[in-house]
């Protein structure tokens, strides 16, 4: 038999957050106390009045096909949340509803970026990226940001990435994995670049609603060239805790949506149908507020508590971040050292033997980060207390 | 401003059903009488016992992410299924749960067809498979099927159609729109090609349910050659009246879903997830048997209707559909004819001028075949006997 796999396709490497939250889950499955920093979503339930309103949903019926991007009240409540939040205005057929925020970046790279393409990508960056350029037959070209800028791409270092060949740049404020913002100033400067250079833009401002210092700005809202330019995806996975009813929407230039219209209709068509109507409630409801800042001070306080605590220990560091809910926790002096006879070489080799101490994070080579391992902090503030008592000691020990 | 669009999406159509159907839908919400013949989806609504399964999931809080391909009671009642119905053993790493069966014919194709590969598509199709060939970069290369065949391909017509490119051939029965049902024999007899010039297989079996004369048989249950060759893909939409909850499902070698799992973590990741939970309840619950034999038993007395309608008009003549619940009518004798002025080209005129008989039906060209409109039986049969009635007018009015 011949070759089996089309090279996008054998190419790809399955993403490496869900890989490890799965394994921490299977340790604690076979009873051994993990404190897993993976975690990719918050540990909060849906407000019950959206479950109600999917519910309703059902009763009513709702359980057909609707309109392939979604239903015109979504894309009505969403154009209300674009304009209120955002101060961005489309019409209804300037929105996409997907699988999902990852679906909709998905569906804009599938759509913009071609066979050679170049994609600007600050580093670090979340590991879905790269992985949907490389699927596009597009070329990443990283950008290594610094712990000393926040991990904020500066235009100058964007302007010497951009070759003939650049088609898009990918931006996400707030950040996974490093809780960046970027501020309106620094966004106007890179848009400057962008516009200059003829360039695209992904913003990917799926955090939008978790910042705990500073605003969120769209860049898209920035001039009539940058809203052009942009595709701007969100979601409601982080900001009403519905991860797993995977709804995501992008907003662009309907030249952009038509496209990415056509082939979602032949890629999957509709996302499920009464989560469409959930998504009005969750949109229009005013009680969201009120969840949300609960939510909000909740990871705020777990936020100061785990910055504080990580620079607290000797041979750790990290920065502040200032969004989303992850902290970059640098463990660069780990490396090259040994624990329990293994040398450890980078971040996955750190991450593997902190498991030994019943912790699971993420290795920041996921991230294009090797000094790095990323915490979440959408766990409880004990765990988070536990966990770090843990690193605490697993640092003693590799240091001595 | 440069090229905007990428060329795999910029080349795409539109499904052109769904857009028929919301034309028919537009009309009648102006207030015009218009039976819609465009339907793709059961006029029935998903059993009540499923309804709960996913209320009751949202009630014990199943609103997070899950695995990317699914969560294992679902892959497991999904393997059970396989084995019961199909005689296909699996296990649970060979399934992949995605949103819809169009979203596991992606999958599949995107996974296996590469830049100038060929894929064997006898026709009439269903239109989404040359999309999203196409969307792959592969080619398209179509066997024109007969109706004296029962619109079915020949073992000879497949063989004529490989060359050195091929890689895939995409089956379909019960096939969406003609209605044909492959045999045991024709299938053994397809397959030896298929082994013989080393090709794989898409075997889209989501109508396999909806079977009125004959047997549902799965090319992968006849050897072992071909049950490492084929990718079944297949869902609940159709046999549970779920399509708006956008479950399908395949299932293949480790090889294949392994590459599929990869790119799906990072294209959609899982699909909803009470939705999962509730397909369980479908593919479990022995009330399915039932509610399935009422919904079989109403679409084939629709179906006899239909048939022995349609043969009786003067000027319009089809072949007798074994499963699925679509009518090809055959409208040549109406080509190439005028109505109120207008000249009746080919399957879209003739669409459009039934119209304004209040009619609307989807012309075949959109399948590759413009001998023929696509009328489904998934509506009424007060509606069907109206919508005939009118369809019999037109064509008087046409042929005089």
């Amino acid at each position: 038999m011949r070759k089996l796999i089309a090279g996008r396709a054998a190419n790809i490497s399955p993403s490496l957050t869900l890989s490890i939250t799965a394994k921490a889950k299977k340790m604690k499955e076979e009873g051994a106390s993990v404190i897993g920093f993976g975690a990719g979503e918050p540990d909060f339930n849906t407000p019950a009045y959206i479950i109600e309103a999917a519910k309703k949903a059902l009763d009513k019926g709702y359980t057909k096909y609707t309109e392939s991007s979604g239903i015109l009240p979504l894309k009505r409540a969403i154009c209300d949340k674009l304009k209120r939040d955002n101060g961005l205005v489309y019409d209804p057929r300037q929105i996409i509803v997907s699988n999902g925020a990852k679906h909709s970046l998905f569906n804009a790279i599938f759509a913009l970026v071609e066979e050679g393409d170049e994609v600007v990508i600050p580093s670090p960056y979340w590991l879905t990226y790269p992985e949907l350029v490389g699927l596009a037959g597009g070329v990443c070209v990283f950008v290594e940001t610094l712990p000393e800028n926040d991990f904020k791409m500066t235009p100058s270092q964007l302007e010497k990435a951009v070759t003939e060949r650049t088609k898009l740049v990918i931006l996400n404020s707030p950040s996974n994995p490093t809780g960046s913002v970027y501020t309106r100033k620094e966004l106007e400067a890179l848009g400057e670049v962008i516009v200059q250079k003829d360039l695209y833009v992904v913003s990917d401002e799926i955090y939008e609603k978790l910042i705990y210092e500073g605003e969120h700005v769209s860049i898209a809202s920035l001039s009539d060239e940058l809203y052009r330019r942009t595709v701007v995806v969100n979601g409601l996975s982080k900001s009403y805790a519905m991860t797993g009813w995977r709804m995501g929407y992008l907003a662009a230039a309907r030249e952009i949506t038509a496209a990415i219209d056509a082939v979602q209709s032949h890629a999957t068509s509709n996302i499920n149908t009464m989560t469409q109507y959930a998504s009005v409630e969750a949109l229009t409801n005013p009680q969201g507020e009120q969840f949300l800042r609960g939510m909000v001070n909740t990871f705020d306080e777990r936020r100061r508590y785990m910055v504080e605590r990580i620079k607290s220990i000797e041979g750790l560091d990290c920065c502040v971040p200032r969004g989303a809910f992850y902290v970059m926790m640098n463990v660069s002096k780990l490396k090259g050292k040994a624990f329990r006879g293994r040398q450890m070489e980078g971040s996955v080799a750190i991450a593997e033997c902190l498991l030994d101490y019943g912790v699971a994070a993420v290795p920041g080579i996921a991230f294009g980060a090797d000094d790095y391992l990323r915490l979440s902090y959408a766990i409880s503030l004990d765990d988070i207390r536990e966990g770090l008592d843990r690193i605490e000691k697993f640092t003693r020990e590799v240091l001595g």
